[in-house]
């Protein structure tokens, strides 16, 4: 078996009906099948591509994005799956307080969505609330759909959020479906999810706890380190506990870097803020307490700079499995005496896992793609066979 | 006679072959063939989407949109009726101060239009100017076109300018066609377009000019309500006046909101500045004088708030025809106890109406689509038949 | 011969195979044969659009635009080559600092290319960084196409750097073979490439570089004029005198103005900042020294104001051939009186030539594309063949 047929293979024994015309939020909220048919249809698209075949299902339409943050990876990202789907995508840059009240969320969310298939909202900075203005969103557009104001139903892709960063994840586990040769491969792996030093503070929580939410569903080894006081939120830390039960993988807290790396094959070293100081700078943002936020700046930098051993070394590296555990990090990286003095990895280590590191990135646009598909495509399998016998070339050269 | 047959029925009685290659600057440049016209290709535009139909005339080539004013709304729904025929919107980010003088108006107008089939503009800030500019962009493209420079004549789309706002007028009458179910049925019923509350100053009177400009022409009973001082352009209520005239229908200015909304079958409450204060703010900019505009703003809000009565309120309603009159608004309104402490509107009435008002809006891509269709095909109906023959899919799914 | 076989029976003749899957930075790193085979497919797309012939090679793709200057002109002429072959923009806009080391330019380079067919950079500010962080770019994407990172080689356009502006150049330099009458035409034409006065300071360089470097390879007669301390990159001018041996023209430099226009056929007068200082403000900025940028600046206004007298007025171009050159400009001009109180050009003069210098202008998107394609298609000849069968219309109308 060879070519798109594998793919439609793996696909016909999945049961992942539900995701057509649903949203994406959160992997945990997704079943085993689904996320095997996201990986499925990203490798199916990737490959179409490869040969040259156009995936175009849409002739005309827009994929909304809304990035409440700075972002290059994802913007381009999410832009890039638009376009190989056929949307064009159209950016929402209102100010943050213009889209904070809910009658202007939901009134938005229809002004905005007329000709919109998609909608991929970036929202990670404030506890408790990106993941539920999602939810707002996608309500308000499902409403305008039953009402008669959309004649379409726009998909909500979540590109980041304060509970999960689920394309990430996502393209982050299809890098180690492909680098262990098999979904069933990562059975039995062990992943070092751990903190590391950086300069800089406030980084979002939604990496680590995506990953922990996400890996031990394969059977997987997951350990989450930090030092003490960098806990990630105790929802998520509970559902990575039940999926590793569910999967026959386990999952472990520690407080040491050395014991994480220990005999790890995959190591996933990156900082992040911890999470009762996100919820603290949250309510101050609430308040406007910009006095208390710069307070709160100051002790976190401080905080931080306590645990600057903290750092993927060489050394570490080699206590890993046979010296050669994957280092992932979803970029961009601190790099010890390259983009600051002291950070979250040694040179040597990063700029020997460059490009595994960018072929992990690559398959994001893939993973956003496959998420828009199973939610536009009543029959992925046959419309995957239609786009292939269609022969459309995307790239035109004699 | 269903179908797409039905619209194409509709055009054949029409005249409106002017407007092949012509702009859309004011709705009473139009005649009410081609302004039916418009409502039928919008209809007819939605109708082929709605069966899944692509209505891609240009498989190539450029939209440039110009916003000389923050917009969400306004720049969706040109971005997305570009969309739908197949251009692709390029934003023309220039200062203000880059894009003021004649012979940059020229020159800027060549250069971002050699490949551009529909330049929209929303300049509607300055009285005397927005409109006068459009007027420059034309002339200049024109020009080009016919010196070789441009090997097609842009055609210009009015997003709102400082007399009118003629894609929003266009989509709120096109809510009312279909409303009233045809727009024979317009003739007689009372549309009360009046002044409200707001805490914000400076509105644009575009819509209030627009909506007494337009729908003056149906046979409609218009009424003009506002307190003293809050008049619009003089012009613009003689075009109104000689419209009723010869449409058979009434328009009268009053200066109370309950004698408006007395049995009106619509109204329309909605905040603008003073036409007379407005020109005196352009002139102010035009000096640099910026004390001389923060004295004007004070006066303004000042002088909003001795007219807090003027809200859209229940006991209002109740006096309209049956207490059922249609609530119409542009978007965004200013909400009492939801947008703002005292408003336009009461936060009930706002909330009842959140349907009509948002399908009010969906009228907006199709009505500028309409605008584009028939300024770039030479024989609508035709062109219609030959998109539906064609039988292109917007969005294929299996 | 008559339509698009005229092109392609030029091209027959022409070696340009080394263009394929290669980038375009330097006019004089490319062979005659490879700028005749610009110039060739820039006038077949041309020709095949005006036929409203559909030239989309691409069918999904993106092209990259980083803009490290704001710049409209180029900005759109690019927007527009790209949607002339079927590729959709993306603007990456990063501060500098983000983009401004080794590690991330390969990083950003690769991050934003998943889906890029060609990326477009204008980075002229600083002397010696432009050029460089171009072939940065590419040396990056290349290495991510071979270690299967990108599936396909972005290609990558200089829209402007610290040396040269090639497309402008290219795109004057067709904008002569039209006027003309012929390539073959250009030889012994004398094209006066001066320095003029602009109240403004900083002008870049790389337009003046760009014109000497290029016009030398069609046997024109070059001078280059500018009072003294106003020149340009020795290496640029080495460049010059050699292409002048080759192609059996001249170069020749003064510092006259009126010796320059004298019995000119084309004259094209521009201001510049000295090379020198440009270098000087470029170390200023390695060093934060904003003090020592504003006090340069000062002294560069301070001497600019001593050549006032270097304006192209209607006395000097009654001493060029015939009283009748070509007047060309890149364009925004500083026009006297009209854009400014002095500057580089009479009002009268500049109003003379208007439509001129817009179809100058008009060329640079077809130059543009025709890098692209030349870069993305195999066989030229054969695809331009199959457009034209293909006969998909790019405006459809009936």
């Amino acid at each position: 078996m060879s070519g798109l047929n594998k793919y439609i293979e793996t696909l016909n024994k999945l049961d992942f009906s539900k995701m057509y015309q649903n949203d994406f939020f959160l992997t945990w909220e997704k079943t085993d099948d689904e996320l095997k048919a996201v990986f499925t249809v990203a490798d199916a698209l990737r490959h179409l591509r490869e040969q040259n075949v156009s995936t175009k299902i849409f002739d005309s339409g827009l994929g909304i994005s809304i990035f409440r943050d700075n972002s290059t990876r994802t913007r381009f990202s999410f832009a890039s799956a638009c376009n190989l789907l056929g949307l064009e995508v159209q950016d929402l840059d209102e100010g943050k307080s213009q889209i904070a009240h809910g009658e202007t969320v939901r009134e938005t969310a229809n002004m905005v969505s007329f000709m919109a298939d998609v909608v991929g909202i970036r929202d990670d900075m404030y506890i408790g609330k990106g993941n539920a203005y999602m939810h707002e969103v996608s309500e308000a557009v499902q409403e305008g759909n039953k009402e008669g104001v959309l004649e379409q139903r726009p998909t909500l892709v979540n590109l980041q959020c304060d509970i999960d960063h689920p394309t990430q994840a996502m393209a982050d586990a299809l890098a180690l479906v492909h680098h262990f040769g098999g979904i069933e491969n990562m059975k039995g792996k062990k992943i070092a999810m751990t903190w590391a030093y950086s300069p800089s503070y406030g980084k979002p929580l939604s990496v680590p706890q995506g990953i922990i939410g996400l890996m031990t569903r394969f059977g997987m080894d997951v350990v989450l380190a930090h030092p003490e006081g960098y806990e990630v939120m105790p929802e998520v830390e509970e559902v990575a506990k039940k999926n590793a039960a569910a999967s026959g993988g386990s999952f472990k807290k520690v407080n040491s870097m050395a014991e994480a790396f220990k005999d790890a094959d995959v190591v996933y070293p990156k900082s992040w803020a911890p999470f009762a100081a996100m919820e603290k700078r949250t309510n101050l943002y609430g308040e406007n307490d910009f006095d208390g936020i710069k307070v709160l700046e100051k002790e976190l930098l401080a905080q931080n700079a306590n645990h600057k051993d903290w750092e993927c070394t060489e050394e570490l590296m080699k206590t890993t499995k046979d010296g050669k555990a994957l280092y992932m990090h979803c970029l961009p990286a601190d790099i010890t005496g390259v983009s600051c003095k002291e950070g979250e990895v040694a040179a040597s280590v990063f700029d020997r896992y460059r490009t595994p590191l960018y072929k992990e990135a690559s398959y994001k646009p893939y993973i956003i793609a496959a998420m828009i598909f199973l939610a536009k495509v009543k029959d992925p399998q046959k419309t995957l066979a239609a786009l292939e016998a269609r022969g459309l070339e995307r790239w035109m050269q004699k």
